[in-house]
């Protein structure tokens, strides 16, 4: 592998894991910018690096990758002109966003949640790749391998797509996960009784495909039991709702 | 551990999987009824079992444990009168349905979702216990202790409660797993590379609570992410009212 010198341009989450996991692959983090100080500082500490509160200010790289909210990559897009690769990290934005800043551009989008407390292994974590000429692709794609072994080609409109899945898969996903614990909390029964379930639902479809792991009253259409539940949630007309629409949408897809 | 002779009443998922953790527990599983000879046949045969498809035809056992859809329990409770413990194994019916087969009748409720293809280990599983009396909660909690190490006592009540959690965690984030799966399939991008997304997110909420690790557009209120998602979704009137309801709502519990 060839080590690469990387400048990070954000420091959330996702700039956090990177880098740490772009460190411990044995490249160099040179710089860490953020426009918050305190979050430039403390990264920078982690990863053995500059930090900088500047956007003019960037140190000379090999690869800028921009880990910032959506809207602030077109922001740095109108000020910065950069020699290098630069790279975001976004499921939504186009590639073409970077255009202006320099010729050799890119995406190293990981189709991942990232939390702040939470280690996670990256090397099983898609990577998607895009970029604005071969060589740079080649480039982005050495920087994926370097992390993960599951890397793929995806143009902007594809990982839109994906990021769309995304959102049902882990955020949507997540939500249920809180309504589960409101219902239960309301009769002080504990959140964590249901992690067996949950974790089983999830390794399902491992092997079989979610259409067909799919149980519960809506799929074998038990009326009986989602009038209880309806029942159940009177008190919650947001909740109610989406008991509904979801036991709908189950019976359409079937 | 004391063995006990056990029939099941049933041969679906439920049945098989409990009647399979039994047996290799060490207790007899004596007879397996179902209305359909075929599925009594092949389960009797899994677990050395003798089979019937008569209801008025059951052995003599200590416990008959009735794994069946919840509206064949009424229909059944009404032709049958027994000796011995006779427990359901539902999340939404009230133990007291089986007031009229047994004096001695209680629940065995296991919080899981079962699959007929996939094994699954039971030792981890909660299984929530409610009894008619002292002796026969005693019965059914050794029972469940013989299989698992989770054990629980609940009332029909709290069971309603933790079923009706149980769908929204298991059966509507499965459903949420397959719209991402037809997102996907628009694109002709397999359903796998969202594998390591969905494991991540139901590994997250047992170091946080799932308020907590809520990430996404909704979350952080990216307006133009989900304007463009909801465009993306205007060919399906279901879908798009999903993406608005779940939106709002994780914008609503926040």
């Amino acid at each position: 592998m060839q080590a690469s010198r990387i400048v990070l341009i954000g420091a959330g989450n996702v700039a956090t894991h990177l880098g740490k996991g772009l460190k411990n692959a044995g490249h160099t983090i040179v710089q860490v910018y953020s426009h918050t100080q305190a979050h430039a500082q403390e990264l920078a500490a982690q990863l053995g690096a500059q930090h900088t509160i500047s956007i003019h200010d960037l140190a000379p790289a090999d690869i800028y990758l921009v880990a910032v909210k959506d809207d602030a990559v077109s922001e740095i897009a109108k000020q910065l002109k950069l020699e290098g690769i630069v790279a975001h990290t976004s499921g939504s934005l186009d590639m073409s966003i970077l255009k202006s800043i320099s010729g050799r551009h890119g995406v190293i989008y990981p189709l991942q949640t990232f939390s702040r407390n939470k280690n996670l292994e990256l090397s099983n974590i898609p990577f998607c790749i895009e970029a604005s000429d071969k060589s740079t692709e080649e480039a982005l794609a050495a920087l994926a391998r370097s992390l993960s072994g599951n890397i793929h080609f995806i143009s902007s409109e594809r990982r839109r797509t994906l990021h769309l899945a995304a959102v049902f898969a882990s955020n949507f996903t997540n939500h249920m996960y809180t309504i589960a614990g409101d219902v239960l909390e309301k009769q002080d029964i504990p959140f964590n009784i249901l992690l067996p379930l949950i974790e089983e639902t999830a390794s399902k479809v491992r092997s079989n495909s979610p259409r067909d792991a799919q149980t519960g009253p809506a799929k074998r259409l038990d009326q009986t039991i989602m009038a209880k539940h309806i029942d159940m949630l009177r008190t919650d007309d947001t909740l109610q709702a989406i008991y509904k629409l979801l036991s709908y949408s189950i019976q359409e897809r079937k």
